[in-house]
């Protein structure tokens, strides 16, 4: 059981992952670090945290066994700076961030000989809502939660983080660093990307009231991530721009192909599009998984 | 009161208007017609619909003041074909029908000097799934119901077509069938295509199996209306063809605005889209509409 945990960075998934750690082992006790002092002293009267610190604080706390990084994905550089030159060998330290390559190599740049001891991670689950208030005990119930080891990485830290994942309700996978941007490119940064383009194409019209009086649930589902945050969208699409760039492409190409069948009047290229689509949803919310190709590429 | 109704084609949308309309006046008599006997057969045994017809059936029945198209609409020149010749001048057509152009020059050709007998209309709701299995008597509850009257219609048979759509709990607007096209090939037929272009171009993948496996709640919601069906929406896109590629259109320049900021790092240019993005939705979805351009174009 972990005794000692800081979170910094206590909004809507480093405040879950208090809870939900709480939840599993009600005597850890947790740290928490905010740089918005509303939101860490929310974060404490609502008891998500057991105490609130700053990072120097955190950095001299000799008694940590994991430090989770919750911060936006731009700021965890400075953080790793400000732990690195104390970090006892024990302490282990992990991430949340969705985008892998970047925050590796700022921990390997950041921390030098003490790489070893961060723990690459990925919880696959969010909300378009941000901050403490909206952090939830049950967020990570039977998500997965992708962890990134490298060579450095040691296996006992690794164990560790993996074992406080499993304690907060998520099923652990891992992958490589380059496997895991890319596959988030495709399944979740290009949606995003997509969703924010309609909702904005829409609203700078002269007459995008008329569009919105009309917009339905199919649009509300649609662009339900068009509410998240900006400000972490925007690194997340900068800092796996490589991956997201090919995404677009591939993304156009497709959408070129069901372009010309319509302009052609091609009933039955775009019907046979649109079922393919249709069915591959409906497996894979089935969880056959066996019906899709699994070729290496 | 509507005494005798019948609704051809009860799947999700007929069936559901059938449960509204009885639930507001339980003595209504409702006759269902169906191609699919298996469905028609579900539709009388779970009391939908009270006795099930033929279309010639219907067409020969004197008695009826509301006929409801509730079939695809590549169905309904067919339909109205077969209801014209015999059709009382007292008896009222109407449809639910995404696109509106083509019916309203379809029904205009096959009912001729009794066109304006038929009202046209669309309900805004619906569901991914098809069939009267899926009917929900409040499918309509506090939803939008556009009618798209013409010159020839007859404002007793629009304000018939009205007061039975007020009954089913929904809110009643009208929209020229220019304006109504326009619109919803950008809300509602436009997200259906990228919603199908994604998941089949993942699905189309060798590897498509590891992208599947990571995909979470927020590609859930974005690809829920890549369930729906695919002959419909193949109809959809075919019949409001112009004003569909149109937004594809501009729906490409914007993307395209995106991937280029992307690919310079203009994170100023890519956090302004986004956050225009989030506020527009955030606005729409607290119904906020003078947040919005007004300007007729």
């Amino acid at each position: 059981m972990l005794r000692n945990v800081a979170i910094i960075g206590v909004g809507l998934i480093g405040g879950s992952f208090a809870l939900a750690l709480k939840r599993h082992s009600p005597a850890t006790r947790i740290v928490g670090c905010d740089h918005d002092e509303e939101n860490l002293n929310l974060a404490i009267r609502s008891g998500v945290v057991d105490s609130g610190a700053t990072v120097e604080q955190i950095a001299a706390d000799q008694t940590l066994q994991l430090i989770v990084l919750a911060v936006p994905v731009r700021a965890i550089p400075a953080v790793l700076v400000a732990l690195a030159p104390g970090l006892p060998p024990q302490t282990v330290i992990t991430d949340v961030g969705s985008t892998k390559g970047d925050v590796i190599a700022a921990a390997r740049l950041a921390l030098g000989d003490k790489f070893g001891q961060f723990v690459p991670a990925h919880p696959i689950a969010g909300r378009e809502h941000a901050g403490v208030g909206s952090a939830d005990i049950t967020l990570f119930d039977g998500k997965k939660v992708v962890l990134v080891p490298c060579t450095e990485t040691i296996p006992a830290a690794q164990a560790l983080v993996n074992a406080a994942w499993v304690d907060c309700g998520a099923t652990v996978t891992t992958m490589s660093a380059a496997d895991h941007d890319r596959v988030f490119a495709a399944v979740s940064h290009l949606p995003h990307l997509l969703a924010f383009t309609l909702v904005d194409e829409l609203a700078s019209r002269p007459d995008a009231k008329v569009f919105f009086e009309h917009a339905a649930s199919g649009f509300r589902d649609f662009t339900r991530i068009a509410s998240s945050s900006s400000e972490m969208w925007r690194d997340i699409a900068l800092n796996n721009q490589v991956a997201v760039l090919q995404e677009i492409d591939r993304y156009r190409e497709h959408l070129e192909a069901l372009r010309d069948a319509l302009s052609r009047r091609d009933s039955a290229a775009i019907e046979a599009l649109m079922r393919r689509a249709q069915e591959a949803r409906n497996h894979w919310l089935a969880g056959q998984f066996e019906h899709f190709r699994d070729e290496s590429v």
